[in-house]
């Protein structure tokens, strides 16, 4: 079986050979030890999810924005903050492990009905589909909610990247060899999902089902979730109502177990949950929020009846200098809550002589990004690009103060190219604990990567020497595109085996309601589908099913028609300067800033001895026992935090090791 | 017909000549405008509301804290007030005002089922007690609403008296006859009322009927309720919800004029609900509390879906210096939030070009008080007495900003004497933006007071001269006792008509849960009856019915036995010799200081020109006018707000004025 990042890894040698100012980050890149990397696990079964109902209109399918284009968008977002700090990531691809969707994880989240349920649909949506039916049930939204049998694969790959990254933070030969924060790219998103109640495109609810296997795996007790999506993630607070012994709102009344006001023992993990969000953005759309909808999106409790929830509601904002204050007086109060629920954790525990265990996991949407398309912003309330480094700073502080440093983050919302590459890439730069730098946001720099995320995407034709932005954007989109296989044969309009013609295909479903223009409306995004009006017939390329079709659009609507034509292009003097500035700073000062930073946040001693977090910059002699895959007798004075033990695969080190290692036969970078 | 206040002007006239250093004070009262003055509205019919089921055991009894008691020891708060700042109140008896519960300003705010099916309930309940049956349905819970046909007037007597207090802060033949705050002493009281469901005391929502005759009567716009009951509103806010146009959850699904979503256009009044309360106290007693109860308590949302809703939890403290920062970091952000409602308010009135008038309610209950009883406070949740000085400042700074200094209070709960005592007078010293002195809420200093709650009280046989605290208590006992005639007859044992011996009642009622102690517990204040277990025949005086039995205990659980035991009392030099020089001070310096903290508070000029609170020292001359019961004319250049009238009684100015009214035949204090 070939590396699925084999395509990756040529690009990036092809990279470093274009960019000789990276070479020295190549090689700085193998005193790091895994432990101060943050993983970044891909997940290619994420493609197979797709809205395969091929006979809705144009129009009804470009609402279909939950995409798996998404994917590839979240990838140069990644390639983006690779080529900034090189040495910084670890590369998996989850390629390799698919897990069921009946694993005792997602069953204590989601109970023993839901997920047998949902495969049974997933099973039975293909000859649905085949039909012209709905493949949902009628009681379900089908305009964000959509299945076909392929979703299955979709889902036990997320469930496996999950694992995996759970893993990584968890579990290696010492404590330098497990990274702390890892990022995983997966969908569909899950924190709409309730118990047993799928919605807003979620079908499983990824943060609940990694914090269980993380609690049965490796002894987690206390997850905070941070959900900076644009949403209310209404499921993932039904789940901590759940985890608090409150009956779901989807048992019967007369369910065991529950006293007469519907509670039982909370267990562990606890959890926390944590979020800001648009208020008047689903599922509290404002003109079709229900009463009930809105007290969820709106409650602040803190250290009673097991339930620890803060809601904060995004405010708009003219200027930086308005959004920061905001960000310091408001948003930031998510930390503070956050602090509490550790703080109060840790009491507890030691008052039960139990050990403590935190984790927090990051709900990573970046709808609320003011890159996304105005369908989706239509209320206007979104943060600048440069929030997603901050507030992922702001967690990994909190990471450090009360979890070792342990940070998840999981992709959920984000619909455009634009917001989700430019959300990604500051994301990740603030993984690195690394400042971003405020160029990277600039329309122009991403409006040049997201061009790779159009299926027909070529390089220029011609390009100027000193035409920084252009030349670093297309290195970004050969190795964004690189990165997850499945991406380039979706594009490739490969024949497929079905047979369907458009015009016999009779019109079924369009939207309930007829407005589907940009800009504000009191159209909720998510729309229940009207089975009765008519729709033009639309052409799907369904993957094995031979249909020979135009390739599926992407519901682009931000990007101008004319990112292809070079003829358009104007040349940005002044932000090229700064931009080719900072780019050269970075790749010569990433290494010793990024130590630096680390040794800065460490604000208070994690309670059992623990080095992870507290290492000099290694001399090659001390670091190389990291080289080597397995010496864990050796490693047994540094393995005192937990659950480490000798399965870790070396091979996935980072990328960058293993462009050293095909290059010249060693990970020690010793002859770079 | 006798003035009901008679009796404590006489009092006042004693304690006037007991005390000359109160003189100058009275003498200044004749110069201080009614604008810069507090009105307290005393409600006489409140005492008709009381428990009836009298074959209940006594300890049952024990648990029906919401009695006609609590008035006593509210006067004697107010009187206490009054004897440190005798010209800064007016005083006012609602006794010849009752008012209809089927008004317009109850029905649009109970809808037009509840208000009829109370009267009813009420007139049918003499018959069930008669029967020794339970006088309310079964569905409700019998722990904590009773009903008789004395509760009728009651009702009315109260929303009589509120009707007065709006009448006096917005109506008189300028606007310094007018005075801007209100204190009114009802009960049974009010926030737990929901549209159609009494609960937790509450029968009606005094707080929202205020705010729609406000709204009926003077156009007032929009409300803030400041909500600082030891408990959470939970009425109070649910009546918010239905202001903002969402249906009640007492209302079929099906009733007319809602969206699917369950939702109108929202009207005016908008009121908006800012509440700090104890999340484990009912109706979220912990182990008690449903998610729905929780949610509702920890709901916070500014300015979306048209509610403006803020719920913060109390939280445990040891040091002063704590409380301070709790009270700064927390509990204050309700007036932030309160501040940007009104300034949202202001934007959207004069958006569509109408008249903003804005109105600050305060719920406030006493049971969140230090001196609250351990059964009541047995999460060990409250404030310092100095809370509700502090607390009520920041209302009038509130209203100062947003509402013409218009401030309404109106009591809610509060159950021990200590309690209730002690947080009416520092709220009232609040109430006139004056300074709480520390050993005013001292231990020894409410205890000396609340000697006065008993219906068996006599004054000390001997007094010690330098004895300041005994001699200046037993004034405010006096003058507190002298407040609401009915008081004294209902503590004089006469007897009643209706003839019943204690042993020939079966016992029929208990608590649902044998739990009674005292201290932390888990069972909730208001339980349920369970009509089927045993319980200790007990005697009840009914009014009217000739029970010649002993009077009610008070659920006096905090009172220690030696209160009236001249031979333990310990002589406490130091707090007296503080004392003195306090009591001293104020009464010299009170009315130049009053006038001068109103200055600084006045931190934004209201929109519209408005003198009431800028006014300055009025000469004699210039005030002259002030006591001249009627000349609308030759004030109409002063009449520039809104809503004046020639009908304000004169006759209500103040009692200090009624002082020099009966003693020298002039209101001017010239002879004094």
């Amino acid at each position: 079986m070939p590396d699925p990042l084999d395509n990756f890894y040529r690009q990036f040698q092809l990279f470093v050979q274009n960019n000789p100012n990276v070479i020295s980050a190549a090689r700085a890149a193998a005193q790091i030890p895994e432990s101060a990397k943050a993983v970044v696990v891909l997940s290619p079964y994420s493609l197979e999810h797709s809205f395969s109902r091929d006979w809705v209109s144009k129009s009804y399918l470009k609402t279909i924005v939950e995409r798996p284009e998404r994917l590839l968008a979240s990838s140069l977002g990644i390639s983006a903050a690779i080529t900034m700090y090189p040495a910084l990531y670890t590369l998996k691809s989850s390629d390799r492990k698919k897990s069921s969707i009946l694993s005792p994880h997602v069953l204590k989240v989601h109970g023993k009905d839901w997920p047998p349920e949902l495969l049974r649909l997933c099973k039975g949506a293909d000859a649905k589909l085949a039909a012209q039916e709905v493949e949902v049930p009628d009681s379900w939204n089908a305009g964000d909610i959509y299945l076909s049998s392929k979703t299955v694969e979709a889902l036990q790959g997320s469930i496996g990247a999950l694992e995996t990254a759970i893993d990584s933070i968890f579990e290696g030969p010492s404590v330098e060899h497990v990274s702390n924060r890892a990022f995983v790219a997966v969908r569909p998103p899950g924190h709409h999902c309730h118990v047993a109640t799928p919605s807003g495109f979620c079908l499983l609810n990824n943060a609940h089902v990694s914090i269980e296997y993380a609690k049965d795996r490796f002894g987690v007790t206390h997850a905070a979730i941070l959900d900076f999506d644009l949403h209310h993630g209404d499921g993932t607070q039904d789940i901590c109502w759940k985890r608090a012994g409150f009956r779901p709102d989807e048992e019967d009344e007369d369910s065991p177990g529950y006293d007469s006001f519907g509670k039982k023992f909370a267990d562990l993990p606890r959890v926390g949950y944590f979020s800001m969000h648009d208020i008047n953005s689903f599922p509290t759309e404002s003109g079709y929020a229900t009463k009930e909808n809105v007290k969820n999106a709106s409650t602040c409790i803190m250290d009673a009846h097991d339930v620890n929830i803060w809601n904060v509601h995004l405010s708009p904002w003219e200027t930086e200098e308005e959004f920061a204050r905001l960000y310091h007086t408001k948003y930031r109060s998510l930390f503070a809550k956050a602090d509490e629920f550790f703080k109060q954790g840790k009491i507890e525990m030691a008052a039960q002589n139990k050990p403590f265990k935190g984790l927090v996991v990051i709900s990573a949407g970046f709808d609320a990004s003011e890159f996304e398309q105005t369908s989706m912003q239509r209320h206007g309330m979104n943060v600048p690009t440069s929030f997603y480094t901050t507030f992922t700073k702001d967690a990994l502080r909190l990471a450090q103060m009360h979890c070792h440093g342990k940070v998840l983050s999981i992709m959920e919302g984000g619909y455009s190219d634009k917001a989700i590459t430019s959300g990604v890439f500051a994301h990740l730069i603030g993984l690195q604990n690394q400042n971003w730098i405020k160029e990277w946001g600039s329309e122009h720099v991403v409006k040049e990567i997201v061009r790779g995320c159009k299926s027909n995407w070529k390089p220029y034709k011609t390009k100027r020497a000193r035409d920084v932005i252009r030349i670093w954007a297309e290195e970004v989109i050969k190795l964004g595109r690189a990165m997850i296989p499945g991406f380039e044969m979706f594009f490739q309009d490969i024949p497929l085996n079905v047979k369907a013609t458009a015009t016999n295909i009779a019109p079924r479903f369009t939207r309930s309601r007829a407005q589907t223009t940009k800009g504000p409306s009191h159209e909720p995004p998510l729309a229940t589908l009207d089975p009765s009006k008519e729709a033009a017939p639309r052409h799907r390329r369904i993957e094995g099913t031979g249909v020979t079709q135009e390739p599926v659009p992407f519901a682009q609507e931000e990007l101008p028609s004319d990112d292809n034509e070079d003829e358009d292009y104007v040349y940005d003097e002044e932000l090229n300067k700064t931009f080719n500035r900072t780019v050269e700073d970075i790749t010569i000062d990433d290494i010793s800033r990024h130590l630096e930073t680390l040794d800065i946040i460490e604000q208070q001693p994690p309670p059992a001895p623990a080095t992870q977090s507290k290492y000099k910059v290694p001399s090659k002699t001390t670091t190389q026992h990291l080289r080597s895959s397995v010496r864990p007798q050796q490693l047994a004075n540094s393995n005192t935090h937990a659950n480490l033990n000798g399965n870790a695969e070396d091979s996935d080190i980072s990328m960058v090791s293993h462009i050293s290692t095909r290059n010249h036969t060693t990970r020690s970078g010793a002859r770079w």
